[in-house]
């Protein structure tokens, strides 16, 4: 017999999502979860040691700890690829203005929005940004999300948007947080009239303090009518790549300008929002193997109209993952199980489909595609039992908190 | 100094919700929560003894039991005037069937949908449905409701309904779960061939036997094309309001029958739904002060298109609620602050008037609008600390539960 440290045994259902083979789930591949019934996981330190029938693992190993997750669904932690974590103040009086007619994009023209946190961020407190980015995170945890990515860009100063990724890493210190630098997320209000010095600052200043800190993994920008261009986006992710930054992009949310198209031709890791993705857009994402990270929560907080076309995606063999987009503006959740849901509904989805999204796929979005998103041996052991039998239910049987269970780095820790 | 159980004191905002005059809020009383700020209420027994600013609580009252609410907002529990709590099965693969295309209609035409839960209703056990609906129930509290409304209508048989009934009353002695007889919840697959037969059990059998047993206190019609026309319901409210009942009518859903009228005219307590409400029937509505239900989270689970007109009824003067409409098939949810969130998005309705429907008209809605639904001397006391330290929150930062206590009858349950 060997040993483990922990075994988690008699799932009704154990999701594996072991394709047993690298890369994201794309095509039919996506529906596919990899089913185990009266499932095993057991895990050896942080890592996952082996995962099959209980039988077979009971008859291989023994350990100290065994969760019995008799009745429940146990599948990998969630990931969430694109969050704004890191922020100084909700804007909840910007919701309700929303929700009486005036939309995000005539909120923002009147200098709301994103500008309206970075000047409160400058005046933000470093332990109330902390503070509040900790309590932000934990949450997001005990709803299952055991990878969650944070970007910065409510900064728009050097030093401010440094500061957001030093509380980005200040929450995190086993790389659970990945961070991702997005100083070009709006031309902030002292650079309005000369937005070429902002976008200077970000390349020639930003990008390399960040880069030279080891501060960021990613650099993302906002491509978007009124916000950055197709070229402005081009030269800043060109210097972000200069400097050894990973690239994602903010593609075609509200307007079709051509963002997938960047992300293609820059083999971007990830193209996200793509409410008004053109056909070119989603074929060249497919050649270039870019991951679209779709925001299905953001459709619904901004009000319900709107949703990239995921199933086309899908068919066009683009690699789709799911996020929750969590920022104070257009999406105050961080709950990866509304995304599930809203996903459902939203792009016809599955449910096998939204949680491969959520988890394997989400995972190359951020890079750790071989490091966490399924119940592979040699994986991190990021799992979760779940109160439901079946894994439909998940999705189906919304607004509750489904996480019974967090098993994080191999312990029990929710 | 006065005696009291119980004192909540120093809630940041105390959401009174008291207007002080009987009837539900119409118009702009909707928008008025009565905000204390740094609030408090004293309790005796089960009932609410004062509501005031702190200051004036303590000076009056001293308790042996204190609740610190400081920078968490206090308000009258969650009342939920339209559920079917009581169901034999979920039904999350007609829930995959919709996302992927069929409507909820055609499942329905195909023998899915509420026949679907009929045919599950007749072999289920009784502790089974008594289980789900105690865990349902126990779910929905945790998430601050502390009345609801519990419809039969899976049974549509006269053993079955009353079994469904008997089931609502035995999850609660004290009155917290309003019981409603919707034996006319569609036609079983027995009496498809002669529906004149099924409504013919329905008024001279169910109605008299559930009236006589004292089952339930409401009897509802699903209003709808294929379903009951205007003149059957007609007859089915007749018969029921002739044994005593309260009227209640699913009416224009998913196509606009004239059932809003129809409520009006029989002076319903509450027509649900009203997706696809007329003119005319806002006005008859308003008219004769029927309470519309209002179900967003339908909206969302049917597929996020289509809103009733919750502004329109507002404007008219229509005294509007809000509930989950929690059932298998249409509104997998018994969360009431999802509904909140979505009622903002969907209706354009402010925080405040979300969180009235929620609670006060919501009361009106099933009758209990002088005993719950505001935070009033005398009434019964049912209140929610919530995790946040201003309302707005509430609906804003969505997905998470944001319920820190439930006082019930008095009583810290939760």
């Amino acid at each position: 017999m060997e040993r483990a440290d922990l075994l988690v045994v008699h799932a009704s259902e154990l999701l594996a999502l072991d394709h047993g083979r690298p890369g994201p789930a794309v095509g039919k591949a996506l529906d596919d979860l990899r089913i185990i019934p009266d499932g095993a996981v057991a895990v050896t330190g942080d890592r996952i040691a082996a995962v099959g029938a209980t039988a077979e693992i009971n008859a291989r190993y023994t350990a100290s700890r065994v969760l019995d997750a008799a009745g429940r669904v146990v599948m990998p932690g969630f990931v969430d690829p694109h969050t704004h974590l890191v922020f100084p103040a909700t804007r909840e009086e910007e919701f309700e203005m929303r929700c009486l007619g005036k939309s995000y994009e005539e909120i923002a023209a009147a200098g709301g929005g994103i500008r309206n946190s970075a000047r409160k961020m400058r005046g933000a407190r470093r332990e109330d940004l902390l503070a509040r980015a900790k309590s932000l995170r934990r949450m997001t945890l005990l709803h299952g999300t055991t990878t969650i990515e944070a970007k910065s860009g409510y900064g728009l100063s050097t030093e401010s948007e440094v500061l957001s990724l030093e509380i980005a890493r200040e929450i995190d210190d086993r790389g659970d947080v990945v961070p991702t630098f997005l100083g070009a997320h709006e031309v902030p209000d002292e650079h309005r009239a000369d937005r070429g010095e902002y976008i200077r600052i970000v390349t020639e200043e930003m990008i390399p303090r960040v880069a030279a800190l080891g501060l960021a993994r990613f650099c993302d920008v906002f491509c978007e009518k009124r916000v950055f261009s197709i070229e402005e986006s081009r030269r800043i992710l060109v210097a972000a790549r200069t400097a050894g930054l990973g690239l994602k992009l903010h593609a075609d949310e509200l307007n079709p300008t051509g963002g997938a198209e960047l992300a293609a031709e820059l083999r971007a890791v990830s193209a996200d929002h793509l409410i008004r993705v053109s056909d070119t857009g989603i074929r060249a994402m497919a050649r270039a193997g870019v991951v679209a990270v779709l925001l299905p929560a953001t459709s619904y907080f901004l009000g319900m109209k709107a949703f990239a076309p995921g199933r086309r995606m899908v068919s066009a063999g683009v690699p789709v993952a799911l996020a929750t987009d969590l920022n104070p503006g257009s999406s105050m959740t961080g709950n990866m199980q509304f995304v599930l849901t809203t996903a459902c509904l939203g792009y016809g989805f599955t449910v096998a489909e939204a949680i491969v999204a959520a988890t394997l796929n989400a995972a190359y979005a951020v890079g750790l595609g071989e490091e966490v998103g399924s119940l592979a041996p040699g994986k991190r052991a990021d799992l979760l039992v779940l109160d439901v039998p079946r894994y439909r239910l998940l999705a189906y049987h919304h607004g509750v908190n489904h996480v019974a269970t967090v098993v994080h780095h191999g312990e029990v820790v929710a």
